[in-house]
């Protein structure tokens, strides 16, 4: 059973885990580094602790203790109680969801590893803005993906932002970080997977007619909102797909595009 | 060729159209009352004057002037040039697109008008967040939906950023409003459409098996996030489908959700 702390000096180093959470840029230097993500509001907290992250403390305001109470009981973690005017003054934003948790990060398993039994695997390259990858990564829960991975240079999906908007989705889809891009791709086809690069361009054969859902184990490529994937990502591709799109619309928003090649890649279909 | 009028004081009452932008009561009040709306950046003004909208006025600052030529040449209109500190005075925010213009709404057709030549129709229920409401309208207008019919509470499309997220489709994707819910189904139904409501529940039959790509008119039923549609709808409908949701998650967000299904309804497949 976790001790029930009340804290209320906002320069109490016990709260270091939880200075400055709307300084993005401080925030996504400093999680990594010291190990750490936070969990906000309930469910994200709970799905967090069932996924079996390790809880290095919680920063509660008072009302919200009863709800947590299970919690409170299950965990070691210290559990600090707090005003919600010391709560803003420490986080630099009001906290609506009244809880918030840091949790310890798990080692990221191998590329390798996470290929091992995925057959559909979702490649995101250059994705860095924490709503589309929290978006993402939910719909990627919800239609079935087995995996994502990640280029060096897409965006934290532990970032309290990603991981509210996945709903916690990033706690239960697996992901790596891809190392050498584009080379590491070399040894997703290797793993025997068939790389599909999702793209507007109108040389790429339309999602229907590639019929992704017959193949074994399909790797699908996506670019971020606006730029796409790269020539350099394409090009290391084996197909390039595409969602048919009408109406002289340019593209679909990342999200709806993730889904709908989520769903093409995972469902199968009747005889049309 | 449009007047170009240098303003300088934000209480001339010509700038009437655009005050208080941020007040979304208010401007959820005036704008269908005043018969305007409000389209925000430079590709969404061309759009709307693209699609018939005639232009009442637009409010630039100075260094658009040159970006914006054509259209100030083209239309007959009152073009104000202000400055960006005279444009936040007035509108309420930081106005980063640069200009902004006030449009004529057009009568809306009637459900019959926009029922007489579609085939595949987005029904929404509820959903008044202009945010979604413009999502689900992008992702229509990509995936080949016909048309969209709005329950009475729906939000207005024409809002300053359902517009803005819908990137100009609430121009391109014909819309009317039902009037009386459920019962105005009845009508939708006599034209020839079969109701399908996308729900969670699990009694819903799998969006593969239904397969309403094969259907001759299909009316899609949606509901607003969280609540989804409700019981009367439900039992309005003739079938209910669902996306198939893998790793115990809940539900895909609205947009997510709506994107899969338009593309279940609107596109073929070779046999799996």
């Amino acid at each position: 059973m976790a001790e029930l702390i009340t804290v209320d000096d906002p320069d109490d180093p016990r709260l270091r885990d939880y200075t400055g959470l709307t300084d993005v840029e401080l925030r996504r230097r400093r999680e990594p580094a010291e190990g750490l993500f936070i969990a906000e509001g309930e469910k994200v907290i709970r799905r967090a602790g069932q996924a079996g992250y390790p809880m290095r403390s919680m920063l509660l305001s008072a009302k919200w203790v009863d709800t947590m109470r299970d919690i409170i009981d299950e965990v070691t973690a210290p559990v600090y109680a707090v005003s919600p005017e010391l709560a803003e003054r420490v986080t630099g934003y009001h906290v609506h969801r009244g809880a918030l948790a840091s949790m310890a990060r798990k080692p990221l398993p191998t590329v390798d590893e996470v290929l091992r039994t995925a057959r559909r695997v979702a490649v995101m390259e250059a994705v860095n803005d924490h709503t589309n990858i929290g978006a993402i990564f939910r719909s990627a829960a919800a239609l079935g993906m087995d995996a994502v991975l990640l280029s060096p240079d897409c965006a934290d999906p532990l970032y309290r932002r990603s991981v509210k908007v996945s709903m916690g989705a990033v706690f239960s889809v697996p992901y790596a970080r891809l190392d050498g891009w584009p080379r590491a791709l070399d040894s997703v086809r290797k793993a025997g997977f068939r790389l599909l690069a999702l793209t507007p361009d109108e040389r790429a054969v339309p999602m229907d007619e590639a019929a992704p859902h017959r193949l074994e184990r399909v790797a699908l490529m996506l670019g971020a909102e606006g730029a796409g994937l790269s020539g350099r990502a394409l090009d290391a591709a084996d197909t390039w797909v595409r969602i048919p799109m009408a109406h002289g619309v340019d593209s679909l928003n990342v999200g709806a595009a993730a889904a709908v090649a989520f769903y093409a890649v995972t469902t199968g279909r009747p005889e049309s």
